[in-house]
């Protein structure tokens, strides 16, 4: 058990580490060398110019003005006094709202922890049980045990207090959830609303198309909402299986870079041409001259691409039997949205379209049933890598020893048998398997989601989440609670009552609380202070710079904003929202060190938000029922451990008391999920009508058609490298249109998705490519 | 444990019973005097006349024709003569899809029992561990135990025959139900889209119309409709509160009836004027002249109606914020029904409106944070009911012993001494309360729902259907396996394992099969057998015809054809379902008992639903996904406890193949929802298009405004007892129409629902009026 000194040294590492990455960050973010790493999204935005052209060659890439570094902290003011609105419109409501949730951790917490520290501790210290069992028993005990429930003796009265407590805390929590909600829903229905008109809005995914033997799809579609929405169909756009025109694109573009880098190399050391290997990722195979190498893959590559237009051009089975289909108003959209189509209920599935950019085009003509096996494998599989995924993981360990690396490279082994080598991979290697394992959970989790089928990279993300947020709570929650792996936790709780749970739990919670302090103090303090310092993107930044960047367009593709990352973010702080409130009754020490993550975390972010990354997408903080409803799990969960553990206390008698609570806060889920959750799903047909009213109003001659008709093409023909609308694909769409006006829409169009085509899941592979941000 | 023998005689005396109540009905229904009590439904529907007026005196009453008790069996193959179609035109789609329910158990279940008779019942008779157990541990085995899987020994390799036939069967039955769900699901589209226009196609009701205080209900919702739906608002027809009249009119009716059989004793009895008491029916307070009582209590009625009535006209308090809402077209009705209206879901609450008849009017205002909270307060309400209703029936029964008559009415005791009264009243007084309890059960359930605060009355009977088969399957089902009450049964689940549950029953199952056996004969076989003897409503019409009836109108009165009773009938079915798939494997010598219980009471039902049973709504079978759903659960329970039962007989090594199975099963249930639940719920616009494009055609001229305007109207306007339209409110509601054609929108009004406006549920007391079926 560890005392308060040792919390002491711990805080006291920690805190080192953070402050030590907050002024690396401080001194690194003033060095105009790197001014593209830590700004971004102003560069992207327009806004900023490179302070490289200007001043002395020195002071191009080092700060020498000693003032700039007596203001260091200034970037905390700067992050906080940007306003919510400016916020919204410099970002995006996605990313205002994430931020919410670190502010809703403040709101929770401040006060709960106030009432506890106030009430609880004292009621707690004032006991002597663990002074009496350390006394008769020689148990250790640190202080931080004497401020907990451990402190209390068995059976005693003082337990109502707890209870209590346990009821104001989650008075309070719902109390501030459901402010929250209702002002999330407002942002989001004020943020649809005062938008500028925007394609999504009047456009309606129609999937599941059902083959016709007369018609094409693209006749199908528009016979089929002319005769069923006669008075609202606008036009359509059918949806053309770009995939692989996108995967060689993509690969073309990469042997691009090669070759980009082999011809400065060369030009800067004359005397030797590159060489490189034929083989997978230059290591194997034939060795050839780089540069005609790479020269003649684009060669081939470009060919390849001229056929595949060809092929979409001519052959009706490029085209899927899904459409996005625009109708002249947004009261049109809304109800088509909303409705069922067709007595079968799987064909002609409409839904609100994504926004452009959000579109995950590979998954759109996925059929119904499909769809549900889908489902049952991922789910099947996801329950297998949740509780079995230490299978494997042991399998790599136990080949992956010392003798095996000998066995299999025996040249290594006069390196490996150094003792200092290796004890070092002895005790690093086992490591290294779960660590690579845990990196790539998360890619894993995205592709497991993307085998599922969801249409828009939001959905996407918002499924891994979920999936992220529960292998959290399984492997890291319950297996430091509990000793064991998540398998033998699933066969014990098997073996278990239904009443013994909660008692087990319970009953481990209090004595692990050091545990998740330090845990708190390396994953949240640290962490979230090496995320500002940016190391990774800074070392590619300058590793680009150096062997790519040619003209001042390669440079702006060298930058790597980034993104949020919700589908890894937002489960971390999901498993803060646990802790605290699992913490809160039990442990009130805890709650501090809570306080500190969420308050540096929100700083930390707001500063990224503002001034690093640059979102994919905007879904208009679709994502607030799920952040919602993990916290309401969390809660719900806290109250069974604390009845589990009150039962083991002596007051069994206070069950009846706290089995209403969780009743109570399921009951508040659903009130809450009927009152606010349509406002993320549906699209109110008085708001559409109002908007569409005053828009007819304010701009009467809107040629809607001309605007929606490009809005949703798959970005390959858009984002071409030629810089060229691709006029004989935009022909092929247009077979109905008398008057295509393809400038027009172009300019309104917004940038494509930097995902959709891409078909691995390498984001910054594709996200080197932001120049169709600003055309 | 029963023996063949023992089983025999059971079903001897049960079959006897069978028998005797099919050939008493066989007779009494050739009786003329009978004809209103086994033919309603014909006089309802106008095709049958009374066959009390032509012939002999004699013949009036009693039926001397010789040749008719020769074809007394006759009704069988008449019953089964009608094709659906017909059946459909004759009493409506709900009861044509209640009758597939049987037939859906006989195309279950015949195949089941071929199969497991051909391969289930060699393979266990073939064992001899109970004849080896009875050898050694003087066990007593029956024959029917040899028959089962108790014969299989301890981890034979026989047990996976089970397993496949546990395979077979879940897919027989998942194939039957996808077929029945399809085939449902295209009756339920064709019903609607082959049926003459109905008010209800056309029109939506909204709820919670939020107060305004510059406008009426009345205005508001019609400006709020013209300007969302602007091309598909036809009219509005608010709601007026008129419980408080409905219930004046209802004891009115009673009061009239009195007078009646007043007037009639009097005027057969001239010597003595009757006399009444005029405290509670009847039995205490002031003796009195009961005719002139009776008319001065229906004059004070007449003018309290008339009072009412004055308020209803002029009171805005009596409009309650709910409108029914209708459209142009069904297009725009489908659209309105399936959007959300405004930001606030809360508010503006539409749904498609329920059929005239079946609108549950006492509901209708309740706003939507009320309504949450009902659901938590019958939620909870009827957890505990479930499991603590033995307390209060314990405390009845423990009062109610002899001692406590004796002490509470002590002139009975000379009576209640007599030996043989006494140990008669012993033996019946504890059973009693029970059975007073699960007979007001049903009603119970039924006010529950109506707290929730449904609004329809199908909507009533389905939740009361849900909460009915969840009461039999603990307090029937579990209790009967497992011994003790539901609430024991809870705590010691609570404190077993998840694994342990479906063992515990697992072991039990197979030692009730003959207990199970006789529950079928008895409350399956004879229980169906005395519905069609329809002994309660022949008793109370003969009594009615003898002391109330003057005219032919008060005969028709006197008629109480009933209904089909869902909620209780549904979940009946469900608990042979339950047990059928339970057995299938285990035993199967149980399931010929299963299909003669579902041949013969599909017999009886569509007899009675030809002949007897009058539907007081038309839900379209709207409670076809209930019926699913409660099958998928029982195929799943079934599968948990074969899982259970598998591995206490040494077979463990099954639980991987068997777990596959329920999962399997939910993965189903799931595409089942996602495919065909649709069809139940929402209108798709297709469908609603055509009809309404068919119908411009056919009828271009159709005043389909004033043909909808009187539509949903308070019953209590329409059904008045001096058979006119009540003008007065019919020019409230007139306030914007310039030409009201009431004569016309009379003729197409279907009958108003007979539960509607009733705030009790006795619905014998109100169902003696329908007269309204024939104007």
């Amino acid at each position: 058990m560890a005392t308060f000194a040792d919390i002491g040294v711990a805080a006291g590492i920690n805190i080192l580490f953070a402050v030590a990455f907050l002024v690396a960050f401080a001194i690194l973010r003033l060095q105009p060398i790197n001014d593209r790493v830590y700004f971004p999204k102003w560069y992207l935005k327009g806004l900023r110019s490179s302070p490289m052209h200007s001043g002395s060659f020195v002071s191009k890439f080092v700060n020498l003005d000693w003032r700039s570094y007596v203001r260091f902290l200034n970037w905390v003011p700067d992050a906080l006094r940007m306003p919510e609105p400016e916020l919204i419109d410099h970002a995006g409501l996605d990313s205002a709202v994430y931020l919410r949730i670190y502010l809703l951790g403040l709101k929770i917490f401040i006060p709960i922890a106030l009432l506890s520290w106030a009430i609880l501790v004292p009621v707690n210290w004032t006991n002597n049980t663990l002074a009496k069992s350390e006394a008769t028993d020689k148990l250790q005990f640190s202080d931080i045990d004497k401020l907990s429930i451990s402190n209390v003796p068995y059976g005693s009265l003082r337990f109502w207090t707890h209870i209590v407590m346990a009821y104001a805390f989650t008075f309070w929590t719902c109390y501030t959830l459901i402010k929250e909600y209702a002002t999330t829903a407002a942002m989001r229905l004020h943020f649809l609303a005062s938008e500028r008109s925007r394609p999504d809005q009047f456009t309606v995914l129609v999937r599941n198309v059902p083959p016709d033997p007369d018609e094409s799809v693209s006749e199908s579609v528009e016979h089929f909402f002319l005769v069923n929405h006669p008075d609202h169909y606008l036009t359509q756009q059918v949806v053309i299986n770009a995939n692989k025109l996108a995967k060689l694109v993509k690969e073309k573009k990469s042997k691009q870079n090669w070759l980009d880098y082999y011809q400065l190399k060369y030009s800067r050391n004359q005397s030797k041409r590159p060489v490189t290997k034929t083989g997978f990722l230059g290591l194997w195979g034939e060795k050839v001259d780089a540069i005609d190498y790479q020269a003649a893959e684009i060669e081939r590559l470009s060919k390849e691409i001229a056929e595949e237009r060809e092929r979409l051009k001519s052959d009706p089975k490029y085209i899927m039997p899904a459409a996005f289909v625009s109708f002249r108003s947004r009261w049109g959209a809304a109800v088509c949205a909303q409705t069922q189509q067709t007595r079968n209920p799987t064909l002609w599935l409409t839904e609100w379209a994504p926004e452009p950019r959000d579109v995950y085009w590979d998954n759109l003509a996925i059929p119904y049933v499909s769809l549900t096996i889908r489902r049952l494998v991922a789910a099947v599989a996801f329950f297998f890598l949740t509780f079995f995924f230490m299978i494997p993981v042991t399998i790599v360990q136990s080949l992956a020893n010392i003798e095996g690396i000998e066995r299999r490279a025996p040249f290594l082994k006069p390196i490996i048998e150094i003792s200092f080598i290796k004890s070092v991979i002895q005790g690093f290697l086992p490591g290294i398997a779960l660590k690579i394992f845990l990196i790539v959970l998360p890619t894993i989790l995205m592709m497991m989601s993307k085998f599922e089928g969801f249409l828009s990279i939001s959905a996407l993300e918002r499924r891994s989440a979920l999936r992220y947020y529960i292998f959290n709570f399984v492997n890291v929650f319950l297996v430091s609670v509990i000793a064991g792996t998540a398998f033998q936790q699933l066969d014990s709780f098997l073996h278990q009552s239904a009443n013994e749970i909660p008692k087990t739990i319970g009953v481990a919670i209090p004595m692990k609380a050091t545990f998740f302090i330090t845990y708190v103090m390396v994953d949240g303090w640290a962490g979230v202070a090496g995320e500002i310092l940016r190391l990774k993107p800074l070392i590619i930044f300058h590793l680009k710079n150096f062997f790519l960047v040619k003209t001042e367009k390669d440079r702006e593709e060298a930058m790597d904003p980034g993104s949020i990352g919700f589908n890894t973010g937002e489960p971390q702080i999901q498993l803060y929202f646990l802790l605290g409130l699992v913490y809160a009754v039990v442990t009130p020490v805890f709650l501090p060190f809570i306080l500190v993550f969420f308050a540096l975390a929100y700083v930390v972010f707001r500063h990224q938000i503002i001034n690093v990354y640059n979102q994919e997408y905007e879904s208009a903080a679709a994502f607030w029922p799920d952040v919602h409803g993990r916290i309401i799990s969390a809660l719900v969960f806290s109250q069974l451990v604390l009845m589990g553990l009150m039962s083991t206390k002596g007051a069994a008698q206070s069950t009846p008391f706290l089995i209403a609570l969780p009743v109570l806060t399921i009951w508040f889920h659903r009130f809450c999920k009927g009152r606010y959750e349509p406002a993320f799903i549906r699209y109110p047909l008085q708001e559409a009508m109002m908007k569409d009213t005053l828009e007819r109003a304010r701009e009467p001659n809107l040629n809607l058609k001309s605007y929606l008709r490009y809005a949703y093409i798959h970005p390959v023909f858009k984002n071409d490298e030629d810089g060229e609308h691709d006029d004989d694909i935009s022909e092929k769409l247009d077979e109905t249109v008398l008057v295509p006006t393809k400038r027009q829409s172009r300019k309104n169009t917004p940038a494509p998705s930097m995902l959709s085509g891409a078909s691995s899941p390498s984001l910054p592979d594709v996200a080197e490519n932001p120049q169709g941000l600003k055309p």
